[in-house]
């Protein structure tokens, strides 16, 4: 049954634990085009958005009651929470909130959501340090670009195998993102990295399991805690990422160096993010659309006769169940889904509640929507016919759903999903006042006037 | 590149996450032979010495100027220092410092140092909790059982591919201790275990730096807080070490559950735990062992003419440095470590001083040593023939060196080795009283009195 490793080892590989450290301590701030800093800023507004909604979620609370035991500091803010807790636990907190409803940024190439590890570490660091807002959008472009480049390497046979990538790269992400942060030299920088490569934190198995939530935020903490510890003096091996025997090597057989130092510097991985509209799994995301549109168009659900939805085979081994129970199965249903996008016109956290998913006319229209499988559709496609009780016939084509690459979510309805989100927790005006933050946080001397909006008031 | 994970993903697995869940809960106090409970006892002084040993080494002082920065709440002791850090922070500490010297415990079939990881979240979690000394006991010997036996069920496959898998399966043993500790029921240890398998701490490419004994630390406090979040409600795969995507799947091609079940709760692997009397890799201890014989023969260094040293291949591939420079390099020499024993009767970390390397008696002894290659001798013996200057020899053979499972260290030698790490720092007397209480360590009502044995008078 022993493998041999050797075989297949790579023992010319480019330095590039060292490439990164050097590029995360020179590369100048704002060293990037205006698009590239605007995409950071949505990238951190939805993050936080996601953490604030979560904040009273048990996943939250579980692992917020497990930190008090160590009767922290009260060092670092938690997004939409009153406690306060050092700033290593308040990066676990942080990154399993923003993580918890599935609803936070996706690198669409690696599937890594790199907000949670490393915004979570950045945040909880800079409030500590008083880094200023430029420091911050530094980190978290500089962060997110080491994560997804590694994630890039070892796409997709380290997914594959098994690895939840957002947490087996994010410790490398946060460790850079809080190197940057504390102004490290490029040992330092390169001893952190190496720290955290020993660190890799996650596996699919979890998915469903508040453990999934927890790889974001274990590894924001890990990569602060290994920026902290090379501060110190902390050693690593210098080639941690790319040896034989190093993290890439030993967690996947696929390895291209290529895409960790080609056009680094130039080209920012922070491009390729994406936010979600909807709360569930991104193939079923078309179908919503559609549905939605159905809904701007001013039909109402009691006009329905019948809705043919003609989606790629995928969409309904995944997403197939007809009559979900609670929520959870909810979002594992295109019927739900669509059901609650032409009804609400959205499906948000709160569209996939228990109670909400049982009620009797959710059920009724779930009954009228007609699957029907289509592989000549793109999976990332949905094809929409209404037939109406009036006779008429309304067809909808969503080949690049909202929240794509090639059909962004706007600012407003980045903003519109943050106050989903917030309101309930923060209330509206507070909402409101945190994402105005949110946006000129580049600007911001520090992170305190954000930070205090973060906190619900008493 | 990519690999199909599938092909040989085991779908057909035993519920081990269960069955070791079951058996930590449930198996009896002190449910084991006398000799487990003396090796039980045996594990934690060795540890403890080796933790004090190193206290004031850079690593762990690195390490803790780290955690300083979080401003931990003063919960429990560090070995062999006045500070106290919150629990967490103390197993990360303490298991940093104990792996330092690389003269901790090893479980040969595995090569996993088993009380770092479990031992260090013990004593952190057991001060808070004001834990029995019996508690202790059966903590640590369940907490071993299970990172051993998943050690086995991944061994060699696991090691070979590039994991250190001390780190790798620390953290299964120590949230098993912990759970134990906590008296956590079945279900919470079993998600206890579950989240600690999605955190996998330690590549050896790190080997020669600070990060090799990151990993035992890491792995505890990672095991630690597990059963912290667990004990709160966290949730994490009840399948997580056996499923396809579950720990042993993606850590190894080679899985053999059975190692993990059999004879489970009658066979302890703490029986199978081995202490090193010698401060450097096992592989030059036969040939060290010979010499220390030589020198109790009432030999003197300045007798020998020559020393013909007869030993395996690979004795000289890993340790054939003949001049070495400094301490480190002594570690990989079996000349200078040959030397040490013939002049003082033992090598211990004070022989693999810097300066002590390079002193001219040493330098003059190492160059008298002829290593000669005989692969006929089994890769743990030696064959010594001492040239006297008088023209007599003496011949040494050496077929099991001490601190092997057929000559293992006496308690009297654990004792030694002790002080030797010990008194320098804790000042003989007071080390005495250490060792004492580490002898009844199973009788204790709590901790206190061991624990204020750890912390060197003001």
């Amino acid at each position: 049954m022993a493998r041999n490793t050797q075989v297949s080892a790579d023992h010319n590989a480019p330095p590039v634990t060292r490439t990164l450290a050097e590029f995360v301590v020179n590369h100048p701030s704002q060293g990037w085009s205006d698009a590239v800093e605007h995409e950071a800023h949505r990238t951190f507004l939805n993050w936080l958005g996601c953490a604030v909604g979560a904040a009273h979620h048990e996943s939250t609370q579980a692992a917020l009651a497990a930190v008090q035991m160590l009767e922290p500091a009260q060092q670092a803010t938690l997004a939409g929470l009153g406690e306060r807790v050092d700033m290593a636990s308040a990066a676990l907190i942080n990154g399993i909130s923003s993580h918890t409803f599935d609803f936070d940024d996706t690198h669409l190439k690696t599937i890594i959501h790199p907000a949670g590890p490393v915004a979570s570490a950045v945040m909880a660091l800079a409030e500590h340090l008083g880094s200023s807002g430029r420091e911050v959008i530094d980190a978290l472009v500089l962060g997110i670009d080491v994560a997804c480049r590694v994630g890039n390497c070892l796409y997709p046979d380290h997914y594959d195998r098994g690895w939840h990538i957002t947490g087996t790269t994010g410790m490398l992400g946060a460790s850079m993102a809080c190197a940057r942060l504390l102004k490290l030299d490029v040992h330092q920088t390169q001893m952190a990295l190496g720290l955290a490569a020993s660190q890799p934190i996650g596996l699919r198995e979890q998915f469903g399991t508040m453990t999934k939530p927890f790889h974001p935020g274990g590894a924001a903490r890990a990569g602060l805690m290994s920026a902290l510890m090379a501060s110190k003096g902390f050693t690593s091996s210098p080639k941690a990422l790319e040896a034989p025997r190093g993290f890439a090597q030993v967690v996947s057989t696929k390895f291209d160096w290529s895409e960790i130092d080609s056009e680094l510097g130039k080209r920012f991985e922070i491009s390729f993010n994406t936010y979600k509209p909807f709360a569930c799994g991104i193939v079923i995301h078309p179908s919503i659309d559609a549905c939605v549109q159905l809904k701007n168009k001013g039909i109402k659900p009691e006009q329905i006769e019948r809705l043919d939805l003609r989606v790629h085979s995928l969409v309904l081994e995944l997403t197939g169940k007809k009559e979900p129970q609670d929520g959870l199965q909810g979002k594992f249903s295109v019927y739900h889904s669509c059901a609650a996008g032409l009804t609400f016109g959205r499906a948000g956290e709160e569209e996939y509640d228990d109670a909400l998913v049982n009620r009797a006319d959710m059920q009724a229209l779930r009954r009228k929507i007609n699957a029907i499988v289509d592989d000549s559709i793109d999976e990332a496609a949905a094809d929409l016919t209404a037939h109406l009780t009036d006779g008429t016939s309304h067809h909808i084509r969503v080949d690049h759903a909202i929240g794509s690459m090639e059909n962004p979510m706007t600012d407003e309805l980045l903003m519109g999903k943050f106050h989903a989100l917030s309101d309930a927790v923060l209330g509206e005006s507070q909402t409101q006042a945190l994402i105005d933050q949110c946006w000129t946080l580049g600007k911001a001397p520090n992170l305190k006037a954000l930070l205090a909006l973060c906190v619900p008031k008493k």
